[in-house]
Parts: structure tokens; C-alpha cells; sequence
């Protein structure tokens, strides 16, 4: 039986998806913040007179700021999902803009929500850089490559209607398959995803600030001292000028020592893959490629060799049966705020702003059997090492340590890493001294200003609970 | 947080998994007549006392004669999946040995039933040649590698519970995963998975029988006749004698002309890789590995350049949203007997028993542009042209001609084959005339000797409805 193509208009397959008021919408951002596929389809929606949908993307970026127009205009009133930047900074002074608080997950906890139902996706828009006409398509060959998909892999099982969008179509069948037809039901071209210089970072670089380079240095000295890096051990990089100044003395650090990691989960970069060249890591499990070389890599040997895609299920979905995550022996992670109880803050601003997603910030904290959060103890004139955190994205019973340019400082949960540090030639101090040192300079911070009968925003944690609340931030007078 | 090893003994793997009698268990058959799992686990389950299990293999094989025991003990009291030799022997002579009619699906239906809950497995035991002791695992490599396992995913997806059995525990994380931790609850070593020898047939060599080499060249000359081998073609090859063969002459066909296939759906043997080899086909699906060649090959080249694995529910699940055989531009395939009415039976004897699998015969006769059969006109004193089959497994009107010994026949349904091969040099032939031949030679066969109130099994259609009905054989008295 001849089954035609499945390319069609973005109406027409709006149409054939039975997209109806109120419905739920969700997008993958592995185009960061050069995708185009996020505003066009919402424009296309609001064009066929479509009211009170529901996104749920996997993030939005300040490339997504049209989204504020349709959140305006009533097109979108709900929001599930990460909100880098402008919109999260809209809805934090305008919560009434939304029907009800937005909901933030991390990659892990949105795997879980997809599979349970709690949130049940109704057409999943899935951005694509190479596709054949039936939907089988990659996110690593085309003009617009992005890396592997690892997200859309959830989205494309449990979503009701998949329509796969791309500026690439290619001859049946793809080569490389990501996502294949039998979760498809409708392929859309259109002129192009992405701004590809937006869309990897051609030029992540090494920070170069003295003060973060020797954050990124102390903590490879801190995991050294606690002997992890040792053969067999895993580790998970990022991106950021810090976590890839760490990354890359991490790689000097095993490749120093002659050990060999079993494997790296990332958000990869030319790091990772300069340690895996020098021998140092076995197999790396991408999860998103954060610049060119990365994309480059995973063209150029093939998967299943050196690395393989790791889906957001994977990777940390607590629904699932197993999480990557759970194996990692030590994370390196970024904050807007740490605690005295080693609570971080990762979505809000200290003016409470909700500016951030989550990522996979409480997957990695809560799967690693080390997590250290890195950063300065300040910022500007705001205390990053404070009292208590605006709020809490991970809790502290899940970090181990955290490392500041002014020392650093184990959780007093973690006794047995007191006792290995102990004597080692490391600046250690208490979480208090690190907050006391952090004040001396900025003062006492202020609380932010917020109206706490009006809900902007609930961060899940990983079981589906609330973990913290947002709240309207006040204008100033 | 730290989770443990999911490695376990087989006992404390099913306790875990929460067995009790009357659940439903599935096995792989990708180790074939090789396979050491399938009488491994009964043995095991039936020593722990269950009764009354529902067995959802996707095939057994002679080896599998074991499971016969379990049957006569009440260990097994329903079976839903194609039955190669003496288990479908058995129960041809003694349905009442099952509680209810064996069911024989496709291996596209039964990815959907598996996905719509028809059909819904409590416990998968997926055999794996090399796994890590999370349940990341694979088929093509290890002592006992039978390629990829493109059965698997969909029970691991759809299975409440599943175990991975394998002969080969690496360090992890294994780097080939096609079934991944997320959707593994335990592991279980053993000493064996299979046979290697009888796993995949190092010998599969063509048929060397002047007749069938004859018919293997004849549908390539039909095929060539209708226009079908030109580039970006796509085409399903087999295994046995006759389809080694007519892969062969296909890929000469296709060299010599010069034209390139976009792909093809295999079973995939040596002559497949061959016609690769030489630039005959640009991509390789494969669903199945029917010898060493066919592994090694899958070692070798890197899935997603060359190859890709086709999981049952991307072949052929009439439940999923895009099929690959659907894009096939022709299928030659085998049968037991053919009827006037094109009718093809793959399942039982002329004697009655129920002998073999659907495997993928009614999802690739239904998806392909032009599906043909391949049969010498009779077998030993047996007409395989005949004027109705013993059963119906694919029906005529998805069957587009038949290639015999003794002439080939076109649909006449087919009115648009027909005119294209008016005139042509090929021993054209009515269906009926092929049947007076075979008859001619045995005589009209004997009808089988059945008790209709005795049903022994349901084969079932692609839409789940019954195609037709296997009935108890009558001994000889």
C-alpha cells in the first residue's frame, strides 16, 4: 500500500493534528537561541485564531521574545517549561499574563511528566536539520545542525501528533535517524530552523578571568584530593567559561595522571572531545552539543563507536528504570546562589526575576555521588554565598561541596569527604565563612521585593512536588 | 544517589519482576534455532512453580522443543507467536493442550499489539550478547552476537517489566546501546545465550536446484520488465535458497544496468552487503541478521552511515504513524501453496499442521508496490499452485504475481503489470494454468484431515481481525 508523502503546509498539518483551544504545544531547544521554529509556528497558530494553548517547551530563549506577544494576546496562556531571559522576566512582573503559574521541570522530571500524563503533549513541533519526507530525520547533517536529539526522542513517544519541521529536506530514506516515521505524522518544510551562528557557539571560549580560572582550577583540585579522578570514574561537563575552563583542567588533570574515565555526559564542546582524543575518556554520551566541534564529532565517528545520543529519558528521567546520571562520580555545576545549607539557586535573580531554566541542574545534583557547585562569591554588588537562597532550585542534601575564588567549603553532611580533605593543601572554610566573606563586601542582601499572593512560577522537583515558588516581583516606585 | 547493580540471578529477577500465574512473558527469537533463553527461563520458572503463562515469543524454533514439557505441565497454557516446527506440530494434534487457540501475528502486528495493550507483556526477557550491568546493551557484539535487535525495542518499551539475559557482561556503560537502562529492571548472566553456530547460519548459501535458480532469475527478469530497477528503487530481500538467489541476480541486474537502489529492508545476508559493495544500494536497513556477514558488516560500518537498525514497529506496526515497507518498491517472498485467488499460505502444511511463522510476510506483501511469490509449482507429491490453500496467512489481493518453475502469473487485478509485460520474452502463464500443471504431475491433492470444532490457532490480519483458522489434524488411524 502506497502511503504518500507527509510534507504538507504548517497550517495543513496544524490542521491534521486537530490542534483545538486550550491544547498543548511542545518544542525542543536545541536550536538555543537561533531557533526559528518556536516564533514561526506561533505565528502560523495565531494566524488560524487558536486561543489558550498551553507551551511546554524544553526551553525558551531570548530569541522566543515574540512569545510574549501571544502570551498578550491570549494565543498562549500557560507556560510549562524553562524560561531563559525575557519572558521569564515579563511573567515575573505580570503573572496574571499566564491563567495559571508556570511550571518549571528539569530535563529529567519533564521526561517523567511526558510519560505519566501530567503533562500530556498534544502536537510536539519537532525542529529537525535533515528529514526525508516521511519524518525520519537527524539534527546533526544540513545547514542547520544542532547535535543530536536528544529531547525530542521523549516528546516524539508520548506526544499525540508529531509534526517534524525542517529546513532540510533530504532523499528517502535519512541515513542518520534520530527520529524515525512510525512516530510521525507530518513533515514540514519551511525556509529555514535557525540562525546557525546562534545556534552552536562557534566561539565558546575559556573564561579568562584570574578569579574563575582558579574556581576551575580549585575544583579539579578538590575532586583530585577526594580521589575520583582514577580509571573507571565518570563525569559530566558544561558549558559556561568556568565549567569549560574546569572541563579542560580536568582533562589535563586525568591525562597527567595517566587514568582513563569510563565515560562523560554532556553538554559536549571541543573539550570533551580534546580529552577523549588524548585518551582520557572512553565513550561520551551527548545530551546536547554545545558548539560546531561537538556537531563535527558525532559526524564524524560514529555512534555507538565513541558515543551515543543520550535522550532526556536516559539521561535522568525519574520515571524511568535507570538514569546515566546515577552513575556520574562527580558534577561540576554553575548557581545564581548558594546557601548556608548548600541550597543553589539557578532560576532566579536576587531582585526575584525568574530568569533561568533548571536543565539538568537537579538531575546531575541529585544522580552524582559528587556535586560541586562553582562560583564566584559575588556578583556585581549581590552576595551569591548568602543566608538563604531567593530560591531553591536544588536543595542542599543533594550538594557536596561548593567552590568560590575565597575558598572553598564541604557540606558538613558529607563526613567522609571532611575526612579525606583534611591536611590537604586546599582553601578550605565553612559554607558561613564563604557567606560572612561574600557580606563584607556587598552588605547584607536585600530580599527581593515580591507580592507573595501572586504565584509566578512552581519549580518542580524531581518526584513532582513543588520544591520552591516564584512570586511576582514588585515594579519599582 | 547511588543505584546499584541491576545483576542479579535469573530467580531473583523474575521475583523482582512480580511474575505470577496467568502473566505474559516475551522472548526474541533473534538467536533462532541457536537460542539457549527461551528453555533457560521456563526451566527456571517452572522449578519456582508457576502455571498458566501466556508465552508472546516472536518466533520459536525447533530448539525450543523443550517448551513442549511445559505445555504438558500447565507451565505454558497459551502461546501468542509464531511457532516454527515441533511446538506447532504438537498443538496441530493437541489444542487442548493450550487453554485457548495459539495466536499468529505479524511481526508489524504485533508491534502494535504490544503498543495497544491487545497484547500486553508482563515480563520481557530480551536476550543481549553484551550488555553492562545497568541493561544498556546490544546484539552485535560478544561471543553470541545475532545482530541487531530490532525485536527488542518495542518490548522494552511496552513490557511492564524487563530482563536482559546475556553470556556477556562488559564494563559500562556498554558503548552500542539499543536497549537502554531506562527501560531495564534487572540483569541476568548465564553462561550461554545460544549456539553461535545455529544462531546465524555461517553456511546460507544459494540454492543450487536448476529450477529454483531458475525462478530466482525469472522474477528478476519480471521485475526488470516492469520497470522497477532503476534508481532509487527499494527492495526486501530474504533468506532461504531461492531468495539468496534472486538477491544475487537482482544485484548483477542492478550493477549491470548501472542504477542505484536507495535501500533495502533486510534480513540481511552477505549478497545484500555485496550489492553495497559495489554501489548498488545506498542504504541498508536491517530488521534481522541471517549470517555472520550480516553482523560483522554491522560492526564494521557505523549505524546511521550506511545502516541503520529496523526496529519491528519502524518496519511494519499497522499501529504506528509511518511504515517502512510501505516505501518498498518490490518484495519477493516465499510460500507454502498458492492459490487461484493468489491466496498465499506460509503457516500450514497441506497435511494441516501449523508449521511456521507469519514473520514478515502479510507486512511486506501489503506495503510493497509489487509483491511477488516465489515456488516451484509442487513438493514432492504436494501441489503448492492449487485452487484454495490449506490457510489463508496473505491474502491474493495483496499479492501481485507468482514466479514459478513452471511460468509465472500475474494478478489480474494488476491490470497495469499486465500491459507492461505484454509482449515481453517471459513465460507468462494464468494462475490457473500453473495450478493444472501442479496437478497434473500429483493429481488434486488430498484435503488435510481436520476436526472443525478443534481450533489450533487464529492467524490474524494486519488490523487485528482473523485472516483465518488453523484446526486440530485428525491422527492417521
Amino acid at each position: 500500500m502506497y502511503t504518500g508523502s507527509k510534507l504538507v503546509s504548517l497550517e495543513e498539518a496544524i490542521r491534521r493534528a486537530g490542534l483545538k483551544d486550550g491544547m498543548t504545544i511542545s518544542f525542543h531547544h536545541q536550536l538555543r537561541d537561533g531557533d526559528n521554529v518556536v516564533n514561526t509556528v506561533l505565528e502560523t497558530i495565531a494566524g488560524m485564531g487558536f486561543k489558550g494553548l498551553r507551551l511546554a517547551p524544553t526551553a525558551l530563549f531570548p530569541a522566543h521574545k515574540p512569545v510574549l506577544d501571544h502570551v498578550k494576546s491570549g494565543v498562549v496562556n500557560r507556560i510549562e517549561g524553562s524560561m531563559n531571559g525575557p519572558i521569564g522576566s515579563y511573567v515575573s512582573y505580570n503573572p496574571d499574563a499566564l491563567a495559571s503559574p508556570a511550571v518549571l521541570r528539569s530535563h529529567g522530571r519533564r521526561a517523567a511528566a511526558l510519560a505519566s500524563g501530567e503533562l500530556p503533549v498534544d502536537v510536539a513541533f519537532v525542529a529537525a536539520s535533515q528529514t526525508d519526507e516521511y519524518g525520519n530525520c537527524n539534527g546533526i547533517w544540513g545547514k542547520s545542525a544542532f547535535g543530536p536529539m536528544a529531547f525530542s526522542y521523549v516528546d516524539s513517544l508520548y506526544a499525540r501528533n508529531v509534526i517534524i519541521v525542517s529546513d532540510n529536506i533530504c532523499a528517502h530514506p535519512t541515513h542518520k535517524q534520530e527520529v524515525h516515521e512510525d512516530r510521525v505524522d507530518s513533515v514540514v518544510q519551511v525556509d529555514c530552523i535557525g540562525d546557525p551562528d546562534k545556534i552552536v557557539s562557534g566561539t565558546l571560549s575559556i573564561t579568562t578571568e584570574p578569579d574563575r580560572l582558579r574556581i576551575a582550577q580549585d575544583v579539579v583540585d578538590l575532586i583530585d584530593a577526594l580521589g575520583i579522578i582514577k580509571d573507571g570514574f565518570g563525569f559530566q561537563s558544561g558549558a559556561g567559561g568556568m565549567s569549560l575552563a574546569a572541563t579542560k583542567f580536568l582533562g589535563d588533570r586525568i591525562i597527567e595522571k595517566g587514568v582513563v574515565a569510563d565515560f562523560c555526559i554532556g553538554g559536549t564542546t571541543k573539550y570533551v572531545f580534546d580529552i577523549y582524543r588524548q585518551g582520557g575518556v572512553k565513550y561520551i554520551y551527548v545530551g546536547q552539543s554545545f558548539d560546531f566541534a561537538s556537531v563535527e564529532f558525532c559526524r564524524d565517528n560514529p555512534e555507538g563507536g565513541v558515543w551515543s545520543t543520550l535522550t532526556a529519558a536516559h539521561y535522568a528521567s525519574p520515571g524511568g528504570k535507570g538514569r546515566a546520571v546515577d552513575h556520574l562520580d562527580v558534577v561540576f555545576l554553575g548557581g545564581t546562589e548558594v546557601d548556608v545549607n548548600f541550597n543553589v539557586n539557578v532560576n532566579t535573580h536576587s531582585d526575584g526575576q525568574l530568569l533561568h531554566g533548571i536543565g539538568g541542574h537537579q538531575d546531575t545534583a541529585a544522580g552524582a555521588a559528587f556535586t560541586v557547585i562553582l562560583t564566584t562569591i559575588l556578583r556585581k554588588t549581590n552576595p551569591i554565598r548568602r543566608d538563604r537562597v531567593t530560591t531553591i532550585t536544588t536543595p542542599g542534601d543533594v550538594v557536596d561541596a561548593v567552590v568560590t575564588d575565597q575558598g572553598m567549603a564541604i557540606n558538613p553532611r558529607r563526613k567522609d569527604l571532611l575526612e579525606k580533605v583534611e591536611g590537604k593543601d586546599l582553601p578550605l572554610a565553612t559554607i558561613e565563612e564563604l557567606r560572612d566573606r561574600a557580606y563584607e563586601s556587598t552588605g547584607t542582601p536585600t530580599p527581593p521585593r515580591v507580592d507573595r499572593s501572586k504565584i509566578v512560577g512552581l519549580i518542580h522537583w524531581l518526584d513532582g512536588t513543588v520544591m520552591d515558588t516564584v512570586f511576582k516581583v514588585e515594579e519599582e516606585k
